[in-house]
């Protein structure tokens, strides 16, 4: 079960923090908490079952921006859990929050968001979110009850 | 010489994109972008000889947060500029701006900000800004004829 | 419990694989390898409770060399399990075997070796395994009913 | 011009040594020299053409197996030179060395290897190295005067 912090996030990823995760100063990168983030957008991505409706029609995920803010220092070894949920549904993006949990530390270490943005990777341009992406999306978040802001649609 | 784009940034580090840069898209993955950024970032505290003042002082930096936004994608083969410049000084931390210039497409693919904190690793917390690093900031700024805007100083 | 291929493997760590594992290839990176490699080399050393002897006695372990062999295409999603064991014991180096398991895959996808050294980092030498570093990697690999071979002890 | 270690190497690759490289122990982590070593390959591939090569046959790399014995630690801040040579030439596959040296060391301080196999990515199978492949190899070779011994050709 997710740390309760994570408790009003619908995807949480759970995973070791690695040795080689930490640089010269002997802490975790900061690079490394933009994979982190990563991992869990995927797992969001695989969640809408969007991989496969991409190779149906075409449209799939680009990041357009992110940004983190890191708090406290991850060191290994450590278990980290990593949410990520919808804060705001535009009419061709939309934006993820992000929070790390540490299990050692007991509490947030980094946040951040994710824009991610609809692309038509046939037509090779921008895509307004399909009708049946933004049902998926809503019905995930509402598996913790909640309901994201619209903005623009 | 650097990219004209880059005239009014007074560091700027040329690489290589590799082609283990990409992933499976086959562009340049969001992650790697903070590594470029890294980049350019300790070769700015290099122009600083803030590593020595480091060891002198215990008075280090620290990355507080950062962020990107992408506008283009990079492919290999290629070859980047990322320049970073001070935008803002404050009592205990300075804002620096980053741009990543893309030789082959001739214009600006990334752009980002990081927030570098100045941290005493002797005594485990952050420190104020000493004035002997604020002179050489400013000095390095004025070598492209620039003067960062101070905040809370 | 670890996978039968790998139940003569004293020490396996199970982890998943990410998105931002693989290449333009849409495979697992080579590189990426060598990191799984790291994450049991680590956990060996940890089960060895190598970090708290060296922070005792100064020596550590470096990594004089290491080899893999790609038998078969890793892809996101998957899991893998990761073995670790010692196939040979030197006086002052030990020889890791490494097996990489695919649960989607059910076999073996990558196996390889690591050769690690006793360091001497006060003194920064190589050194001899001590005895009771000997005693610890003997008792492990027992866990299993193993006996390493010996060479120029 | 390359350094007199890689005389007899056609392919170098400079590049510098970034902080991000090095680990926990502040030198460059033992995982990155296979990366060093990709961006030479990868760039072996370029001199014989055999993207475009395989863009029209179907036929490209795959890597089979790879190694590395590390001589000396590498840090930040250095510049490397990354050679690679083929050594010996298969049937399906050519065998590369390598060797990475160090301005600051001037001297070696890594050597490895890495077997190249012809792949037919559009029958997905083992290919034999196609005669044009098999002559730009050669011709590369020779622009160092050497010839790579053939085992089973």
């Amino acid at each position: 079960m997710a740390h309760p912090l994570l408790a009003a996030f619908p995807v949480v990823v759970e995973q070791a923090v690695v040795w080689g995760d930490m640089d010269s100063y002997k802490h975790v990168n900061n690079v490394v908490y933009f994979r982190y983030f990563e991992n869990v957008r995927l797992e969001h991505i695989r969640r809408l079952d969007w991989f496969q409706y991409e190779a149906d029609t075409g449209i799939g995920p680009i990041l357009g921006s992110t940004s983190a803010r890191f708090r406290k220092a991850l060191t290994y070894p450590d278990t980290i859990e990593i949410g990520a949920r919808v804060i705001e549904l535009g009419s061709d993006r939309f934006t993820l929050e992000h929070l790390i949990v540490s299990r050692k530390l007991d509490g947030v270490v980094t946040e951040g968001q994710g824009v991610v943005v609809a692309y038509d990777y046939r037509q090779q341009k921008k895509a307004s979110i399909p009708d049946e992406l933004l049902r998926r999306i809503e019905a995930l978040e509402a598996t913790v009850g909640r309901k994201p802001a619209s903005r623009g649609r």
